[in-house]
């Protein structure tokens, strides 16, 4: 459940299928929900999303998953304007190791860089993914 | 020189002292030199500079300061809008532990999440950071 | 209902007429709701919205109007915080002459410069306006 | 009602008490909404909340209250990206002595700093705050 | 020096003239400066910009010239990417009647709404102003 | 010089190569001076950038060369956070077939959607740009 370290790269492995496996256990449901949901507007740009990001960039050495995804939150905190992929990644953080407390704490350590509100609707956001996240843990048992 | 966990926090410690050891520990000289520009114009904010973002948040236990780096670092190069404060943070990652290729890393994936062009700025930010590191450090044999 | 030009401008034609001559010809209906939403809380910004981007710039000759159209879907889609006013501009994009696939393209492209979750943010405003304009369509039969 | 200076600083006041009766002041109910609101998620996070802003910042002389929310709602204005918080604010600043008229003055003036989009979408943030506002004052007659 | 008050509005007046006027009271050498700069490149953007923002919203009533200034001040800093056009209206905050007490108080205070980053480029701005501001009087002597 | 229509797909043409087409075509010397920049730093970043925006989505069909150009100078302008980008990108404009008057047109529209700021730098930019290529069109003669 615990991901340290990308997926192992072979060689002769396709990006997309590379960036299918990265997004499978990074993202979850999430990234293939995105990916269906582009499938009539802009089936490319679905492809493009598991390429790039996932099969280029999540799957390089050299930083772990969770680091990036520390780097992720961040972000998209920060930016303040993309609720749902921020809450994409808050469930992402959660899938590849990280605790619910660190969540929290590179969420609120944005008042610093990017301001109070944004820190604010970023912890708004872990709420609503903490809290959908549990009920699904307690429906599973 | 590398620090996994914030500093320990004496419980009658004062937000003002814990604030100045965090910022020292962090940013090294960087750090310092921003509260002393402060000085004449704002010097109320140099203490809040220390109190709140130092004393308060990277204090906190709950995310190692390393961690609390890569967040920094996503961050301000995403926002694409404070290249001093970003440089200032790429020296303080690599002051508490981060790798050159760490960083590196991090400022690389913010193409997917700022664009290319914050990516690119961030990484001539920190093109300047290594080499005047690089310098320092044959200067200092 | 396509129109590469900007309306012509008769010399003696006050910014007032020719502004609501723009906005009716690009923005169409969802144009006039916004002038009409103002009138209780701030008119003279009603009047302002039709005299200086539609009076003054998008009267003026030098770049086509489906061009405008491009520049300013791109802009609202970068931006990412105004998904209301992106969808009025995609709308006003198919009334002045681009494709379906050009606007497609368009917010696509800004993957690049402002970041995935921009554009796909971007693509599902779009998605909700070709839905509610084919709908449109089929009802006029 | 109206507050055209920050609450005397007692010499031996506590940030956190100082920074209570601030946001009591200015915020009001929506101050403490947001505090409560945070309590299971980051209850940290409210402290700061109360002690940064409020018990450091609006408590500090220098700049009367109403004009330290002229700056605010400017700001939330122009980032675009904080509604709910746009809207606490230009209830605070009711709250502190600005007038409709005002309030509604600060936000059209950004269409020249932030663009349009920003203000339209500011100025719809006030009719529903204005709208709500007229309907406790004629419920409490 | 101090103004409270906009420019009074005779009912003939042409916005351009209103604007020029509101631009000298307001902006001093600086506004001109950049009207000049403008002429080669654009120079009837030069024109909307006296008639836009000085000739329609800045000569407004309902909110006096001071505030106006503090708005902008607040939001050039929170938005962070106009350092040349926030000294521009730091040197017109302190034209229409602001202290440099106020002036720092505004930027200060925009650390909680944009971050700490912007209040820093904000306040060097305002040293470099003062700075500049503080030759020229004493050179008058 | 002017090139309405991407460069055209041979069915096993590498994505490297394509895109490596697509960058000399549009961004000439600027795009081949960033790929070198980044050598030393991250030459994967450098890869990326010539696969990514070049290879995959400026080297699509369905929106001309040109319209990508207006697409891409209005959000840089509008973002108004990475100047060397613009700059690039204008003279890319001019590489492709835009007239120097269709840019500006372009970038004085974003005063609408992002404020007069982010206009007037961009239109300082495109100053620089066309002073260096009227330079080095006198000197090629």
């Amino acid at each position: 459940m615990h991901s340290e370290n990308p997926p192992p790269l072979a060689s002769n492995d396709s990006r997309h299928e590379r960036g299918l496996r990265a997004l499978a256990e990074i993202d979850g449901e999430g990234g293939q929900k995105v990916v269906d949901a582009l499938a009539d507007i802009a089936p490319d740009f679905a492809r493009y999303l598991v390429e790039f990001p996932f099969g280029d960039i999540y799957s390089r050495p050299g930083l772990a998953t969770r680091d990036r995804e520390i780097a992720t939150i961040a972000a998209l905190t920060a930016l303040g304007h993309s609720a749902p992929q921020l809450e994409v990644h808050i469930q992402a953080g959660l899938n590849v190791g990280l605790s619910r407390e660190e969540i929290v704490e590179v969420i609120m350590q944005m008042a610093v860089y990017s301001g109070f509100p944004t820190a604010l609707n970023g912890l708004f956001a872990a709420k609503r993914v903490f809290a959908e996240s549990s009920c699904e843990t307690s429906h599973a048992k």
